[in-house]
């Protein structure tokens, strides 16, 4: 294929002025221009885009770090983002790592190596002292409270809502609330959990464990709790089911082990997905299109922010 | 930033030596080694991957053309490319178009630009007259049926698949059956419609305009869909929903609108996603997450290759 040379030889002209029309220098002579745009033609000469990019110092993508994409959590975020990236100009590569922390850290490692400019990370495993640690090779942000760190990031209070979500049950008269999670581990499971022990504690109320329900991402993981519930001698009267697919897999379940939603069975989803809206689920709103906006706008700025982003809970007819 | 002129400095050694260390070359002796890590250490030199990938002339990076994500069908296409990625070392770029032929095009210039190594085009705007232009660039493998170009491809054969689910809505006595469709220029909205218009006359049926129900791709258009039917003087007694999507939205709208599914509407989803499982539609099985790692395989191969996916009619309650 033919290189910068060949096209500058074709022209008859300096390797430095073919680089010049190249970039659109202003002081070349317009016959050198012209020249030297016939020679590309004639050659087939390509810009190597990497050519510019080492030079230029950046290359227009931004990583995204995120578990699955199979899910409409991510997916909705990740529709933000890359929605905002273009009018940028930028696009997105994706770390799909499965919370695999080698994977996480791949992500990393390429942030340091300038094949992305800067990386938000959706969700991780790995710790935020290892994050820290490449934050002078490129812009971070996170989608998490962040306070403890040096980076930018925007975030949901989820202590704030868990307890508020609590709160509304048992208004409504629930005294055995339990909750479906994805993992215990997690940054916002963490905050729930929190937020559900402090709720107890103030209400008098018991702590049951078999009221936890782990391993809740997807819609057949609601069938599953209704599975687990129909063996229970004492069964909760509500859940918070943390995902709009969890509650919608256990409303669809509930004909089949006979359990009333609301009345056997009060249910409050989260994110507040299509199918919230589709099957009238009582749920906790997150924005997660206009995050996914917020999060890419944090990785153009050159200063460090912090944004925490409302949420409020939307009546429908699972309670 | 350090480079690699001051690594060779500090190392005592020329460049060519850092770039063979760099390289794990086998003939350089230990001491070199050992000085030149140190000084790489001591300068903080970063090597830059644009660097390395110009001079190799690859990215391992596949980008991907695709609409939109948030929509289960493409997220969990984009799931299988992306975890059939990783077995590559190949990260995923996101090229969201929308269906904008700019859009489409900047993924293709890329290509051009070895921004990219190869390119997946998921669903397009743009005539293949346009995209064969660019396999000189680099591999470009496509999700449809591509007989008369020289790409490679993998695809669901979705006249057949029509064909069948017509059938068998015909020989559970259904007469007026309509379907719903996303946008009635796609390749594989061609095929289908196509397919509608030879069943009826095969079955000697009329058609009718307003059986076909434009604009269908998610949930609330579902909902949509039986709003304008019960509007309808004469209903289609049948509808083939193509996306397990509107089907579930339908279903989840059909008690506001007083029409009984499958008893007043019955109903053929597309997809097999985990909403036709929870909810018992009765759909068209398509392997989303095995077709995303045929089309990422594609890419990696030297020889271009067809590949066929079969379906199968999954028998559930809606029908």
């Amino acid at each position: 294929m033919a290189n910068i040379h060949d096209v500058a030889r074709l022209a008859g002209v300096s390797v430095t002025t073919v680089s010049r029309v190249l970039n659109n220098h202003p002081y070349v002579k317009r016959e050198k221009v012209e020249a030297v745009n016939q020679s590309i033609k004639q050659s087939g000469y390509i810009r190597n885009i990497n050519a510019v990019n080492l030079k230029k110092g950046k290359t227009n993508l931004v990583g995204v770090v995120l578990p699955f994409l199979d899910h409409p959590y991510f997916a909705q975020l990740i529709q933000g983002i890359s929605l905002a990236a273009s009018v940028h100009h930028y696009k997105i590569v994706l770390y799909q790592t499965g919370y695999l922390e080698d994977q996480e850290m791949e992500a990393l490692e390429m942030l340091k190596l300038k094949q992305i400019d800067s990386l938000i990370i959706c969700s991780r495993k790995i710790s935020l002292d290892i994050v820290e640690r490449y934050r002078e090779y490129g812009k971070i942000v996170l989608f998490e409270n962040g306070t403890d760190t040096s980076l930018s990031y925007t975030f949901v209070d989820h202590y704030t809502c868990f307890m508020k979500a609590l709160n509304y049950l048992y208004d409504r008269g629930h005294r055995e609330i339990g909750f479906c999670i994805n993992r215990l581990d997690g940054t916002n499971s963490g905050q729930r959990e929190r937020a559900y022990q402090d709720f107890l504690e103030i209400k008098g109320l018991r702590y049951n464990e078999e009221y936890i329900f782990k391993g809740c991402h997807y819609l057949e993981d609601g069938e599953r709790v209704l599975h687990e519930l129909s063996g229970m001698k004492h069964r909760p009267t509500a859940l918070l089911a943390t995902s709009d697919q969890v509650a919608a897999g256990m409303i669809t379940a509930s004909p089949t082990y006979n359990i009333a939603i609301p009345d056997d069975l009060a249910i409050i989803g989260f994110d507040d997905q299509p199918i919230a809206r589709a099957m009238n689920i009582t749920t906790v709103g997150i924005p997660l299109h206009s995050i996914g906006e917020l999060l890419l706008e944090q990785t153009m700025s050159e200063t460090v922010s912090h944004k925490e982003v409302s949420v409020e809970l939307i009546e429908r007819l699972t309670v």
